[in-house]
């Protein structure tokens, strides 16, 4: 759920709150658990509409449907699990259901299989004129594998894999025509963490952890809300290849953002990389002011930054 | 999934067959099923899309929410499952984002409160020019009260809960403009037979059971296919007050269609009346034939019946 929908989000999450839980958690994470006894079980949605989330003329309809996937996978992943399966509901407009609808298939067949991730259900039914997608992922961990946004300590190192601004910047490429960027293409393909949430899962030195989709600046405070705890974050250590507007705004990146007890966090983070082939890059530090403090060398400076709107 | 849209969900079914299925079953029942040990999860999912299912200045934004959900939770009980949880996916646009979709969520938490139905996840985002809704629901029951459709056995009798026709007559009726004949009030709220299908999954007498979405006509072949059977439908025995095409092929009546061992049907009947109130009546015979033969006072009769089309 994004940003700027928090309001109705959050009227939402408290109207449905008094509602027995059936042994679900309250909302608040990238997804959802079920307690099955040993494992827990994990869900996530997300809904793609044509011309708000993307546009039929400048991406394929296999890169779409790349998207749809990844987004929910990513957020399975940022619960420490591992994707097995999904739900995908298609409404297509005429225009849609040839051609389109079987490279769009094809597409998310393609990725489905890479990941080793079963399609359990559906539906698809026909639209007017715009074509929308809900993918729904289903992701399954040991229980105590599972990872909490409300689980980061004060002294906790705050760390992110990979680097960070390439979708922003690819999609300001795209926007300006230039398809075929290095950012542009990791922006049509980009990959989710899977591997690594489900290895990060493993390790009780990993406390809090979401994946990155609306950018640092804004993502953080939801583990600084509901952690109550505040963060500083130095400006100078974020691994980025762009702007550091994209790295700390920019959304998409689906890489991981968690906080990892301090003393373990260089041992944790060679062996990511041997595992994985990963970095993972120490970029602040957990605090008690339940404030945001951008450093820029040590020193704290102002700094403006929204992350990205969706809606 | 529906009728009409055959060849592609054959194809999806056939292409994605071939990845590791995770402890789900295939694709083929209402919903799909996971073993979790003494239990079973079931999750179905559908979509509603403004100006194809539902129309703005025909049903209220309560009316659509409980649709909504309804449609789900009726596949959770053709299981023979109890409701737990569902994941609810919205794409607004601007003229839906205020008072609209403010009655939809007050509508969608009543029915869900009525129900004992967690909300535990969802998304919501902006559309270009029309609604569309996506419901996930979860159920959940004993392993061995999961009702399927390739269940039903040679000699079982077909029986069916409540009466049918009622909602595709008031279907008709609201698109003539009478709003408010009983069969209109019937179509803008219907319930989903809940209690009876928990009721009726810890029976063991009830051998294949699912929902009807798109009228007998065509909702039985489901269940033949799939259990390799044929089956007789006694045309004076469907419980309707309308005209029996709406009987036979209208949809959304939202009536449990079921196959039950012949020696047992008059004893289950009277319990799940006792249990529940709702009127289970026999409608025919699960036959060798792999054909269905519709009779009328036992005498075989050509009749071209269809179910409803969605897509």
């Amino acid at each position: 759920m994004k940003k700027s929908e928090f309001s109705f989000i959050g009227d939402i999450a408290t109207m449905f709150g008094s509602l027995p839980h059936r042994g679900f958690e309250p909302i608040g994470d990238d997804c959802t658990v079920l307690d099955m006894g040993r494992d827990a079980l994990v869900m996530t949605t997300d809904m793609l509409v044509e011309d708000v989330h993307f546009l039929r003329g400048a991406s394929s309809a296999k890169e779409i449907a790349h998207k749809s996937l990844m987004v929910n996978l990513s957020d399975v992943a940022a619960m420490g699990a591992k994707p097995i399966a999904t739900l995908l509901s298609l409404s297509l407009p005429e225009s849609a259901q040839g051609e389109w609808s079987e490279e769009f298939m094809q597409g998310y067949y393609e990725a489905s299989a890479r990941h080793g991730v079963a399609l359990v259900g559906g539906d698809t039914t026909a639209s007017r004129d715009r074509i929308t997608i809900n993918v729904v992922a289903i992701g399954r961990a040991p229980k105590e594998n599972i990872k909490r946004r409300s689980a980061a300590r004060i002294g906790d190192t705050i760390a992110v894999t990979g680097k960070l601004g390439a979708s922003s910047k690819g999609l300001v490429d795209i926007m300006f025509g230039d398809m075929n960027t290095e950012a542009a293409r990791i922006h049509r393909l980009a990959q989710a963490r899977l591997a690594e949430g489900e290895w990060l899962g493993q390790r009780s030195e990993v406390h809090a952890m979401m994946d990155i989709s609306d950018g640092i600046a804004s993502d953080i405070r939801h583990i600084m809300e509901l952690s109550d705890v505040g963060a500083d974050i130095e400006l100078r250590a974020i691994p980025t290849d762009y702007d550091i507007r994209y790295a700390t705004t920019g959304g998409e990146d689906f890489e991981l953002l968690l906080t990892v007890d301090s003393t373990s966090f260089d041992a944790l983070a060679k062996e990511l990389h041997a595992a994985t082939g990963t970095t993972l890059t120490a970029i602040g530090t957990v605090t008690p002011s339940r404030e945001l403090r951008w450093l820029e060398d040590g020193t704290p400076r102002e700094l403006e930054l929204k992350g990205f709107t969706h809606f």
